[in-house]
This record gives structure tokens, sequence and C-alpha cells, in this order.
């Protein structure tokens, strides 16, 4: 009996570049799709950097058709104006798949890093050599792109679990 | 010489409840138009709560056709899970208008305080006086709405100082 592939949007997000990417998942095979990351400049009003971080992820969501979409959680940390800034671009990155009715996971990048790399304290390295391994067509070009495709990759393996405990917490 | 009157939407974001302020400004005369707030429930998955505040924004935009906004800076403090919080509903807050092809100002409190009462020290109290006296229609419900109409009418004072300097950031 063969199942349906189930498509999956990672985000990394980030004011200056946030990483997105995009995998199958059939039974346990996890197939690449596309990756890729939007960009803004520093001198562009906030806003408008909003409006490209917004339209971009809405482009990949509309051409790809994804089913389900996670990001990291962030670790806040005591500068102030960076937690800001990344907060901004977080809501902005989560609302985009929330408008076209996908619902948003969210893991710890611990979690991230043991799905992975089978280690919670793994380096940036550790996962760009077991996203070769896990997803050999995958060509990411930035670490945002990486880090996003290693979401999805974390969410296809616990997604089933999350989906229960998000009908709990909405029961 | 009649002046067209410009519809500014003020805007005070949070992701329990963003307030929503729309005064038309014609020469030296504001008028109040409506304001009011999104609320999210605490327990909502947070994608939701985002997206809740984005279709409220917009039907809001939708209705009144504000051609101008603006929101208040935000204050970062040592709390950086309260920070996040707020700088999610911020950015999705601001990329609202945006969509909407309209240009998005931001304030300093001190500024909307010192441009509202006067000082830049005033407290919420002396706001709500000096916006009955402003706007003797405004009725807002919640301080949130109040505070919206405070960084509208701060716009109204300041879009022409403020819209040279975008002029010249954008340059």
């Amino acid at each position: 009996m063969a199942s349906t592939p189930i498509r999956i949007l990672g985000i990394d997000p980030g004011l200056r570049r946030t990483g997105w990417g995009i995998i199958d998942i059939e039974g346990n095979r996890l197939m690449f799709v596309g990756c890729g990351s939007v960009e803004t400049r520093e001198g562009m009003a906030l806003a408008e950097r909003l409006l490209l971080i917004h339209q971009g992820l809405a482009r990949v969501l509309g051409d790809f058709r994804p089913e389900e979409a996670a990001v990291e959680q962030t670790f806040v940390n005591k500068d102030g104006v960076a937690t800001l800034k990344l907060g901004q671009a977080r809501g902005v990155a989560m609302l985009a798949p929330a408008v076209f009715g996908i619902s948003v996971a969210e893991y710890a990048p611990n979690q991230v890093k043991k799905t992975v790399v089978g280690a919670g304290h793994a380096d940036k390295n550790q996962i760009q050599v077991m996203l070769k391994i896990l997803l050999p067509k995958a060509d990411p070009k930035t670490p945002d792109a990486a880090d996003a495709l290693a979401i999805a990759i974390t969410h296809a393996h616990h997604r089933q679990s999350t989906a229960l405990k998000l009908k709990v917490a909405g029961a």
C-alpha cells in the first residue's frame, strides 16, 4: 500500500536573511524539494524589509504548496535589540504559512541538532555533513537555507507526536 | 483653497492586544475616525495569534483606507521573552500596512508623549486627558486603542519632517 508524501516547509527566520527549505516525506523516506533564502538590506525601512520576507515566503508557499511548516524556537539573550529584530522577522515568517492555512510547529534548537546529528550539542559543520547524507540532492547556498532544511527534517521526525500535542493543547 | 484630508493609522502592537486608531488631518485640524483593538488568547498557537492580528489590521486597513501609518518604537528591556513576544506582534503589525502599500513611520515613546501632552515624561492619565481635548469624539475602550490614537496624532504632527527623513534615508 503506497502512502502519499507529505510536503514540509522549514523556516529559519532572520531580518537580514530568512532561510527556507522544503522536503517531502513518504513513510521513512526523505526527499529534497527546494531551498533558498530571502534577503533584505540593512539600509531599508523596517516595514519594507518585513514585506520582502513576507512576499518571499508567500512565493515559496505558492510555488511549492507545502502542507505543514516548522520554525526553530528562538533563544533569547540579553541583547534586547537583536531579540527585537529577530522577533519581528520571526513573527512575519510564522504568519506566512498561517495565511495559507498551514499550521506551524516550533522546535528547540537542541531538538533540531539531536534529530539531525544525534546530539543536542552538535555544531553547524556536523549538521551540514548530516544534511548531505540525509538529503544528497540538497544544495543549500547559505547556512540559513541549510538550517531551514534541518528544521524541516526535525518536523518530519516529530510531526506525529507534535500533531497529537497540538490537538491536546487546542482541545 | 481647501486642502484634502490625510487619513492616518496609528498602531500600538502587542501579542495579547494590538490597539489601532484612525484620524483625519486637514491643515491643522484633527478629526477622530475610529479606534479599537485586536485581541488574542494566551492559550492559542503563536501562528494563530499572529494571523488574528494580521487579519484584524487588514480589516481595519480595508474598511478605513488610511494613507499613512505609524507605530511606536519599542523599548527593549532585559526580559528577553517579553521582547521576543512583542517583537513578533510588532513585525506582523508593521507588515499589515506595508502589504497595503502604505509606509510605516516609527516614533519613540517620549516623542509621542511630548507631542500629545507637551512633556516627554507624561503618564498614561495625562495622555488620556489630552486625547479627550484633541479628539473630543474619540471613545477608546482600551489603553491600547488610546495609545494608537496618540501615535496617529504624533504622526500627524511630524509627518512632513518624517517624510523628508525617509526620502533622504531611501536616496
